[in-house]
């Protein structure tokens, strides 16, 4: 709360100095800050402050602050500058993020800034492989060291070519046809003594990705092995670059966003403060889909209208089953989501988290059952409603396991996001269900119950 | 998926090996493998395997194993161990790992074996902070580089005392109090000068954060500003401990897990094999609190049930007002739950998130109002029945927006987790109120219906 608190404060002050025209003052106080607060400072101010603060900031100083912004936000951040002015702001950047502004461009406006870049040669290679692989998020690779170079060598090496590099946490030994070879941590070379070789020093047996590998599974290999950075390389083992545990941890919140939203049947992309627009387009198709299956669950419903004329207490009750059906349904659902997305089971464990869910929905079946059949004698007095209700429940929960674990399961199979649909399916089932066993076995007893 | 066929074909060939009593073969296999890959595999195998299995290994390479693992699972693991043999596992281990054991043991236990400990001074300062703070996840601090050191002296020193150090990302300068002064990067030690001091090349304006924060806030200061560590200073600016990246991706994948769990009235401790009696606690209690709300909004209807005798296709309409207004409030909540969690937002945004919602809620309630009335209209072809569900369900998206919001945020004002609770009350009251506006329409307009 504190931090906010600063970066309002901040940010009315700069607006402050900007409005008496005291431009470079504000650009001195947009200095002083670390570029992720600046970003953000620069994203909260209006259109035309923004831009006069752009313009007082050096090249290197804008690349910065773009760096810490995702996709969406640098284009829209840099859609005032000129075509010259942002090839020489892409050229400061690092390649990968370079490469993702570039690719946030149309094509044609991409290819006018490369023209104009003097350093594209990195940049371009990136731009061959979607964003969310590791060839999208990765860097290029400039590490040319060699086995023989002595430790003492390796160093006067790194601080004739790689004063600038900020990813500097492992050194990757290459051979004579680019292929990795080995890897050498910052930390080995330190502890090392200077007129070791790197090929003695360093460790052969080096973990890699292909570039079309998924960023999710990259970040989950860092995490696993608590790798501060993974080299990319391609078939026949020459290295094409590196990704690093700074872009790898933004990765894991944005694909735990993703997972988040798409539970909640919420575009990815949402942000609290989306336009209006872009918030209904994020949100309104998931309600439209779900107003189909409820009309569906309806027409259910209706198809028992002449009992529930008679008996007009079941339609008080009959929510509670397919309520009850879908909570149990999607804790079921969530679970086997969320494990897919963590690497923890695959569609090859399906029949045993069947088992399972099945054990756990058949004993909250029973012990919500007994609940349900209590509560409702207690309130209406009648047993046969009771066991109505406390069977249809029964029922709706076991269904509710089955279709909790086999709905994101054949998602997954099918290689679509398990997290993607999978609650819609959940609850239009429980729902459907939940109403016709408990108006179905109404039906069955309605002399019972008159 | 390759991953764990891999896993699942290793599994099988160290548990053919041991019932042929290759036992020492099997641990070769295992000691080849990388310890996270170990962790999982030990985790796998049977009880008395396991045994056997941690009996083979060195105490160092049990140590590395557990430092894979989360609390549950390394005491798990070490529950056939004497307390000679934890004592000599708990020296080999990170002193977070192991305060990390120590705290899942009871209190007797755990001072029993920091008894037997050779190196428990690095263990029992970390025992003084709750676990998901950043004195939790610290380890102790040994950098006591000091100004005047030129860069050859540290790199002289750092060979001599921290040959066995993992967690080395930066080099901490402290004065002679303790107190923390710079920080200087390996990269820029690597990168100076052998003859510069400390002095001249550390950055002095160091991040750091007091041992009782949350380490969901420890998590997004590393992430927001790229960090590999961040040290842990006391309120005289004395330092206590490092927390480092690698302890953070876990915590935001933790952090992630228990919101996704959270959010779907799960208990946050589940994971998908939790044995059936575990799975039970971590979710009856939900559906049992559910089950109550449930009844709640059944008791609603039924005061309608008059009502719903002469009109009995009402109560299958009633459930669509009822879940449109649950999936929009839930959608909003979740966004606000998200951000929160995210640290965009804070409670001090509370009007400002009301505001866009609202708009959101009404422009949805419009548009789902007159679809619902245009198809419930085709459907029945009664007018008035047609208005008085597009009516309800305007009211209820404009309550979805306004609950989505307030919910989460009074949560967060009272210190709770927004993440806890909020889908139930969210449910709760656009089923209430979804079936009362409804129905109570209906019944006010009760002749234009039969």
């Amino acid at each position: 709360m504190n931090e906010t608190t600063t970066m309002d404060a901040l940010i009315d002050q700069i607006q402050a100095l900007l409005e008496h025209g005291n431009d470079e003052e504000a650009a001195q106080m947009l200095r002083e800050l670390h570029p992720a607060d600046s970003a953000e400072l620069l994203y909260e101010l209006e259109d035309d402050s923004r831009s006069r603060m752009l313009q007082l900031l050096a090249w290197e100083e804008v690349a910065a602050v773009l760096e810490e912004m995702d996709q969406v936000d640098m284009v829209e951040m840099v859609k005032d500058l000129s075509v010259a002015e942002l090839a020489d702001v892409l050229d400061e950047m690092e390649p990968d993020m370079a490469a993702d502004l570039l690719g946030g461009l149309s094509e044609d406006e991409a290819a006018v800034l490369i023209g104009e870049m003097e350093e594209s040669d990195d940049v371009v290679p990136l731009l061959a492989y979607p964003e969310d692989t590791a060839g999208g998020i990765m860097n290029s690779a400039r590490h040319m060291l060699r086995r023989f170079m002595t430790v003492q060598q390796a160093m006067e090496f790194l601080r004739e070519y790689y004063a600038d590099e900020h990813d500097l946490y492992y050194l990757y030994v290459l051979d004579r046809y680019q292929c990795l070879v080995g890897v050498v941590s910052l930390r080995s070379l330190v502890l090392a003594e200077p007129q070791q070789t790197l090929g003695e020093i360093m460790a052969e047996d080096v973990m890699s990705v292909p570039p079309e590998t998924d960023q999710e599974e990259v970040a989950r290999l860092l995490a696993r092995y608590n790798l501060l950075a993974l080299p990319v390389i391609d078939d026949r083992g020459r290295m094409l670059g590196i990704v690093t545990v700074d872009d790898v941890v933004d990765v894991i919140e944005e694909e735990a966003t993703e997972d988040i939203y798409r539970l909640a049947q919420v575009g990815e992309d949402s942000e609290i403060f989306s336009p209006i627009p872009q918030a209904i387009r994020n949100r309104l198709p998931w309600l439209s889909i779900n107003m189909v299956t409820a009309f569906l669950s309806s027409t259910v419903v209706a198809l028992f209208a002449g009992t529930i004329g008679q008996v007009a207490i079941l339609a008080a009750l009959m929510p509670i089953v397919a309520a009850q059906g879908g909570n149990a349904g999607n804790q079921a659902m969530t679970i086997v989501v969320r494990s897919l997305g963590l690497g923890q089971i695959t569609v090859r464990d399906a029949w045993r988290v069947l088992r399972h869910e099945i054990s756990v929905g058949v004993l909250h079946g029973i012990i919500l059952g007994l609940m349900v059949a209590t509560i409702a004698f207690i309130w209406l007095g009648n047993p046969y409603l009771s066991l109505i209700i406390g069977l249809a429940m029964l029922g709706n929960l076991f269904v509710a396991s089955l279709v909790g674990v086999l709905v994101p399961m054949t998602l997954s199979r099918f290689g679509l996001d398990p997290a993607l649909g999978s609650s819609m399916f959940v609850t239009a089932t429980t729902d459907i269900l939940g109403f016709s066993l408990f108006l179905g076995l109404a039906t069955f007893f309605i002399q019972r119950l008159t």
